[in-house]
């Protein structure tokens, strides 16, 4: 079981960054997302976009903000349950939370942080019949380790970017790597879909546009594709991978079931104080919050992060005050004990 | 007259990001501050000193934030009355208010938001008596064109950073300068202490440690000082210029007397809403407002910004609705119609 001080569900910017207000306060933090990565939707949608409206970034990078955060809040060492989802709550006897994802990982904590964004990120699933009896054992709609795909044969369905750069990633690594796409039409940034045009003319990818993948054959695993194209009729395609990359969408999911009060999709909460849900403990803040006059905006999660954190240490540490200092005047110590801290003025005479 | 949408008083971190807010809905804002320059605390107490909890900043200069906050909210034009302090305030018959500043200078505007900080920061005066006499007659406290004292003899008095670092400064330009401290030792930044060490080896700053400007004499304007060393007795110095240089001190001042209701040195706001005093059309952002549960912190004063905004837009704009849109998607036009823009995905057909 995973114990911690706050448990944050969702490592979207705004769970990264209450990583960072909650180490100011010595309290430590675990992160348990559905991706396999952190970031949330900067990372897994746009990670090479820009964004104008971080205060004091006139452009940043999605991706570039996500690593900034994560150095930002390394030295607070948060611990990581990746490519799981928060599934069941329960509260203990003793006050606290016990939280098991969907692949059975069991955390638990005196509080929680919901930092779930607009829900965890499921795939969308193309409607082959008897699709699911093949997930991962030769269907995947995640890629979580490339080499996997080593030496491999694979097919991949999509026609947007993640389609696209994994095509040209898995070029490299799987020995045989198609593209299917039910149209002679891709949408993405103009240097994949170029690249993609160059590895199909030196042979690296084969193209397989203007069709679908209808069916799915295989003993137990994936064994080979029925694909039906527009003009040319059906075909079967022999391949050990079948990957469906036609993107995510969020889902509430689970945490609609825990007994929150729940307004259009999202956690009602107390702006006024403290973001805290109707449950005493459970807070939520970020896209998944909601109240009047909600923006949801990255910088306004950073302002209910912090806000947040503040009354999560009078939860955990009952009676005791803290007594909020600069970073500039005091630094930040690390769970390791090492200090970043401004150059001291000096004292001394002159003359 | 200057008219514009939201006139913004104080030109801190918070001031400057209402203007980008306030931009993204197409409105106009202006800023007066009693400062030289805009920046607020960060550009006047601590320019050079990191700040580490900017979401997204592993660590930031104070006066490196400043600097790219003005350059985000440059597409946004903002007006600035500099080096002036908000005194009065009026509601015209028109519902919309005028504000006056110490120096006569008229402002209207239907919506303001006061983002003044800890209050206008007044220099702290040394109790010599008549001295006011001489203010802006070679008497000053804060040095706002370096130019005034080309080819002048200056006498500056204190013991920080300021006075050590301006005392470098005009000592390439005044042709006389004299650095008086009640003490033998300064506190500063190390490289300011040895810098000042070596110009008064070379005879380019003359020390006067141990002891106090106790008189000032002169016919209308400074002519001399009357010094008073510890040790050796009283003395004469003849001077054009005396720059008592002891620190600013921040007062609400003249925003005290506004009406608004004010607990604690803070005026109060409606944090569950929009962060609006109790005189409607009035907003209070930064560390000049309080709430339950306030941190006086620069990420929340940015939150603040961005919420009070959407609010003065239905007062500027009563009847309209903005619906909120991502810079990510829609970029950022300026006011000179020039538009920063992510690239836009191609859709291209391959093969
Ligand atoms: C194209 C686009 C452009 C945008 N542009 C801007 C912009 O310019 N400025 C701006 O401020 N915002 C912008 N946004 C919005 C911004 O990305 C969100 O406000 C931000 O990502 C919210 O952060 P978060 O941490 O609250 O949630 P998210 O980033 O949504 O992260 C939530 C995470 O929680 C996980 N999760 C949810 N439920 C569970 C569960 N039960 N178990 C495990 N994990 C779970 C999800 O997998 C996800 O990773 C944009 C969004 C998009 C899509
Ligand atoms: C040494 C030090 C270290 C700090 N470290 C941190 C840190 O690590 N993290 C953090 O988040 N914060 C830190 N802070 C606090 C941070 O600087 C403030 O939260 C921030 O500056 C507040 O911004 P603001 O725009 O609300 O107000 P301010 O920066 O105070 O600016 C207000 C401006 O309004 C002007 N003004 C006020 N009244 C009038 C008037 N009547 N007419 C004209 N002008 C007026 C003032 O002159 C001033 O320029 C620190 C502060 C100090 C002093």
């Amino acid at each position: 079981m995973i114990k911690t001080d706050i448990l944050i569900i969702g490592a979207g910017p705004v769970g990264m960054f209450a990583v960072f207000e909650a180490g100011l306060l010595k309290l430590h933090c675990h992160l348990i997302d559905a991706l396999a990565q952190p970031g949330g939707q900067c990372s897994e949608i746009y990670p090479k976009k820009p964004i104008y409206d971080i205060p004091g970034y006139p452009e940043v990078l999605a991706g570039e903000l996500i690593d900034n955060l994560a150095e930002q809040i390394k030295p607070f060492e948060p611990g990581y349950t990746l490519g799981e989802r928060a599934e069941t709550i329960e509260k203990l006897e003793d006050g606290t939370f016990l939280v098991t994802t969907n692949k059975g990982t069991e955390h638990n904590a005196p509080v929680i942080f919901i930092a779930g964004g607009l829900g965890s990120f499921e795939p969308r699933k193309p409607p082959i019949p008897g699709i699911a009896n093949y997930e991962d054992n030769g269907v995947e709609y995640i890629i979580r380790d490339p080499e996997v795909y080593r030496d491999k044969r694979v097919v991949i369905a999509g026609g947007g970017d993640s389609a696209l750069d994994w095509s040209i990633f898995l070029a490299d690594v799987a020995s045989e790597v198609s593209l299917v796409h039910r149209r002679n039409e891709f949408r993405g940034a103009l240097d994949s879909v170029e690249k993609v045009a160059e590895l199909a003319k030196l042979g690296k990818i084969n193209m397989i546009t203007d069709a679908e993948v209808k069916e799915i054959h295989g003993n137990g695993k994936v064994e080979s594709l029925g694909i039906k194209h527009k003009t040319d009729g059906d075909f079967v395609k022999e391949t050990d991978h079948f990957i469906p990359l036609f993107g995510l969408s969020p889902k509430l999911g689970p945490i609609g079931d825990w007994g929150l009060e729940i307004v259009k999709n999202a956690i009602v909460v107390n702006n006024a104080l403290d973001y805290q849900t109707n449950i005493p403990g459970v807070f939520a803040i970020g896209d998944v919050n909601t109240y009047p006059g909600k923006l949801k905006l990255i910088l306004c999660g950073f302002h209910e992060a912090t806000i947040a954190v503040q009354y999560a240490y009078n939860i955990i540490n009952p009676g005791k005050r803290y007594v909020m200092k600069y970073t500039t005047v005091n630094g930040v110590t690390g769970f390791d004990g090492e200090t970043k801290k401004a150059e001291a003025a000096v004292v001394k005479s002159i003359g």
